[in-house]
C-alpha cells in the first residue's frame, strides 16, 4: 500500500481528531503543546489511556509504544497509583509547605541510587538540568559546559544547542548567541574527538553533561569507554560529570544507568519514572556540590547557588504517584526481567524478520528501550545522533504511520519505543506481523513517496 | 511575650516536624525543595490541605493564607475539582499526546482573556517566562530584556537578576555574567528613571517584563501611569511589553489585572490558578508572536521559536483541575466579590487596629492579596521592592512567627497573603484579635528580639 492510501486510512479513522485539530490550531500556535507530538496530516487526540492502550476521541484504541514520553514503566494509569491518587486528591494537591511526602520519595532515590546524597525536586526535567548547570558552575568556579551533539536536555536556554540536524544551526530564532557561547558540543562515541574538544576548554571546563544513553536523538547505546572516557577526563580537571538519566533513571533496573556502566557522576538528574505520570525534575549528587543549593542561615548571596524549587516542586501529588511507582518497582523486581526481555525479543525478532525482508536495518536499544533504523549508503552504523539523523527517515515515519493508520500500533514518529510493565509478548508478536505486511509487498511503495 | 517564648511554643507543638525536618535535611540540601519555604527554626511538616486549612504532621490545623503559593483561589482540594480528578486519574494522567482537554482549558482561558490569542502551556511559570523572552527576542531581532527591580519571574537563568536586596549583587553563584549582560533592571513605580534606563538600550530593546503588582517583592500596586508608561515605551520603539500575570491572572476577576490596569500587552504568562492545583505555566500573546512557536511543516529551524512544551505539557491531570477550576469561577462571579471584599475588610481593619495600637504600618495590596509592611525611620511609603527590602522585616517575621506559633495562623514568613474561597470574615477576625494580642502588651518586646 502507499502511503497516501494509509493517510486515506487514517483520516477515515480520526474524523474527530481532524476537527479537534481546527479548533486546537486556533489557539495553539500549530495546535500542540510540544513540538514533537505533532505529526502529519494530524495528530489523533487522545481522550482516555489505561494500560497499554491511547484511545482517541473517534474510539480507536492504539498499543503504545511511547508511553508518555517513555515516563509510564507501569503502563498509563496503573491501579495502584490511581487508588493512591484518588485519596491523595481530597488531601491536597499542592501544600506549598515542606512536606512528609516528599521525604519518603526522597529516602527512596536515595536508596535506590546512593550517589544521590542530596536531591532537590524540581516540576520538570528542563529545570532539573538546568539547576544541574548552576551547580556545575558553582562548584568549580568555570564557565564551559561541553555537551553532546544531539543530546537533549529539555527546553532551557542553557542547553537549547546543537539538539537537532544540522547541529551547527541555531535551535531557532530567539536564543542569543551570548548566551551560548559557554557551551561546547562533543561527538557521541568518539572519545579521541571528544577528548580534543574537551582539552581546548579544559581550564574553564565546569562540566560535562551526557544522557548514557541518547535518547530523544536515536536510542544509542554508548561504546564501552566512551562515558568512563568523559568521567576520566573531568576528574583529571577539576570539573564535574553530569549524567542526565531523565529517561533512564530506574528504567532498567531499580537504580540508574550509572549502575549499569559502572559511573560516579557528581551530579545527575531523573524525572519521568519517579513521577509516576506526575510532572516531576530532580537534580541529585555528591553532598559536597548539592550543599552549595543550602540557602538556609545564609544571608549572603554569594555563599549559594539559587536553584528552584518553583511553586509545584515537591507537591503531594506527584510525590505520591512517584513513591507509589517506586516502591511497586522495588517490591516486583521481575518487572524489569519482564521489559526487558520484551525489549530483547523486539530486538531479536524485529532483526530477523527485516534481515529475512532484506530490508537493511539496525536495531538499536537496551533493556526497554528499541528503535529502528533504516540504513542507506550514507549510515552503516548508528553510534551518534549525525548517524541517526541520516538514516532513511522518511522510510521511517512512512512505517510508523502506517502502523498508526492500519494496525493501531503507537509510536510517536521518529522516537524511540519503549515496552512497560503493561505490555506482553503478544504486542510483540502484533509488531512483528503488521511491520512483515507494511513491506512485504510494498517495500518499494512505501519508501518512494 | 518574647520572641523567644513563641519559637518554645513552636517547638512544643511541632515535635514531629522537628524530628522529620532532621531527616529531611539528610535528603535535601536545607531540608527544603523550594527556597523560601524554610524558616527558622524549621518548617512544619504538612500532611493535609484541605479548604482554608493546612494540617501538619503534629496535627496542628493552620488558617492558610498562603495558598499553595497563592495558586488556590478555591482553598486546598475543593470538592468539585477533587470529584474530576478522580476520575481523571482513571482515565490517565499524562497521554503525551494532543489530547482534547488542553483545548477546553485553552479555549476557556481565550474566553476570558483575549489577547490570548495563542497559548502554550507548559508545567510550571519559570518556564513561561523564559520563553516568553525567548519569543520577544525572536519577533524583535533584539536582545535586551528590561525587568523590575525585586521582580520574581522564576528560577530560570534568563530572568534570575536583581531579584532580591541587595539588589546589584548576583543572585547566587553558578550563573555566569555573560548569561545575563542583557538584562537590564528598571525601579517600580518611577517612570522616569525607568524611561532613563530603557532609552539607553531602546535600539536593541526586545521587551519589558513586569508583574503588573509585584508580587513575591512585597504586594505592591502600581501607580496610575507607571505600566501604562511602560506599554507606551515598548510600542514606540517596536519593543514588546511582557505582562507575567503569573499571580494575577484570575486572581481578581475572570480575567487578569491587564483588565483592570487596561493593558494590552503583546505577550503575558499565565500559572498558578488556572492549573486549578496542579503544575501549570502558560506563554499567551497576540498571534503574531505566538506563531513564531509553530514548527510544523516548517523544514528549517531559522524559520522558528523553539519553545516547550515538556513532557508534562497539557497533561489531562493539570487541565482537568485547571478548567474545573475556571468554569467554576465563570459559573460563579461572587467568588470574586467575597475574596476581594475579605481583602477590603482585612486591609481597612488592620490599618485602624495598628493606628489605634501606635505601629506604623503600611499595609499594601488590592482585591484578596495584602501584605503588612512595617515602617521605620528609612522608609515612609511602599513604592517598590526597595521599600519592602528595608521595611522592618525582622519585625515582620517575628509576628507572622508568632502568628504561627501561638495561633495556628500562617502566612509564609515574609510574604504577602491571600484569601480564597474557603476563606470567611471569621478568618480576618481571629487574624485580628491574634495581631491585637500580639502586639497589645508586647509590642516593644517582640520589636527588639
Amino acid at each position: 500500500m502507499k502511503i497516501d492510501n494509509y493517510i486515506e486510512l487514517y483520516k477515515n479513522k480520526t474524523f474527530e481528531s481532524m476537527n479537534l485539530h481546527f479548533k486546537s490550531k486556533e489557539i495553539f500556535p500549530g495546535g500542540i503543546n510540544h513540538n514533537i507530538r505533532y505529526f502529519k496530516p494530524y495528530p489523533f487526540y487522545t481522550v482516555k489511556a489505561k494500560g497499554k492502550f491511547l484511545t482517541d476521541i473517534d474510539g480507536n484504541k492504539y498499543i503504545d509504544f511511547w508511553n508518555g514520553h517513555w515516563a509510564l514503566i507501569l503502563g498509563h494509569s496503573p491501579k495502584m497509583v490511581s487508588d493512591k491518587l484518588k485519596k491523595q486528591v481530597k488531601r491536597g494537591t499542592l501544600y506549598g509547605t515542606a512536606n512528609e511526602s516528599s521525604i519518603k520519595l526522597g529516602e527512596m532515590i536515595n536508596k535506590a541510587m546512593p550517589l544521590a546524597e542530596n536531591i532537590r525536586f524540581s516540576s520538570t526535567g528542563s529545570e532539573a538540568t538546568m539547576y544541574a548547570i548552576r551547580l556545575a558552575r558553582a562548584k568549580t568556579r568555570k564557565r564551559f559546559i561541553a555537551k553532546v551533539i544531539g543530546g537533549w536536555h529539555g527546553f532551557n536556554s542553557n542547553l537549547l544547542q546543537s539538539v537537532n540536524y544540522p547541529y551547527e544551526v541555531d535551535e531557532g530564532i530567539g536564543l542569543i548567541e551570548d548566551e551560548n557561547q559557554f557551551i561546547e558540543s562533543i561527538q557521541f562515541n568518539d572519545l579521541d574527538r571528544s577528548l580534543k574538544v574537551l582539552e581546548s576548554i579544559k581550564d574553564d571546563l565546569a562540566g560535562i553533561i551526557v544522557e548514557p544513553i541518547l535518547g530523544g536523538a536515536g536510542c544509542i547505546i554508548p561504546k564501552e569507554g566512551y562515558l568512563e572516557g568523559l568521567q576520566e577526563f573531568a576528574r583529571q580537571n577539576d570539573s564535574l560529570l553530569i549524567l542526565d538519566e531523565i529517561v533512564t533513571g530506574f528504567r532498567h533496573s531499580f537504580s540508574g544507568a550509572m549502575n549499569h556502566y559502572k559511573l560516579e557522576p557528581d551530579i545527575f538528574t531523573l524525572g519521568k519514572i519517579i513521577g509516576g505520570g506526575l510532572p516531576i525534575g530532580a537534580v541529585c549528587g555528591k553532598k559536597e556540590v548539592m550543599s552549595l543549593a543550602d540557602m538556609t542561615n545564609k544571608s549572603d548571596k554569594r555563599m549559594y547557588c539559587s536553584i528552584g524549587g518553583g511553586t509545584f516542586s515537591a507537591n503531594p501529588i506527584t510525590m505520591t504517584a512517584g513513591y507509589t511507582t517506586l516502591k511497586f518497582l522495588k517490591k516486583n523486581p521481575t518487572v524489569y526481567e519482564k521489559i526487558n526481555s520484551l525489549g530483547d525479543l523486539a530486538r531479536n525478532e524485529l532483526s530477523k524478520l527485516f534481515k529475512e525482508l532484506k530490508i537493511d536495518v539496525k536495531i538499536t536499544g537496551y533493556g526497554s528501550l528499541f528503535m529502528i533504523h533504516f540504513l542507506n549508503d550514507k549510515v552503516r552504523e548508528i553510534n551518534n545522533a549525525l548517524d541517526s539523523a541520516l538514516t532513511n527517515n522518511e522510510l521511517l515515519f512512512n512505517y510508523q504511520f502506517a502502523l498508526i493508520a492500519k494496525y493501531n500500533i503507537f509510536f510517536l514518529p521518529l522516537k524511540m519505543g519503549a515496552f512497560s510493565h503493561a505490555h506482553e509478548k503478544e504486542d510483540v508478536y502484533k509488531l512483528l506481523e503488521a511491520t512483515r505486511e507494511i513491506f512485504q509487498n510494498n517495500k518499494a511503495r512505501i519508501a518512494h513517496t
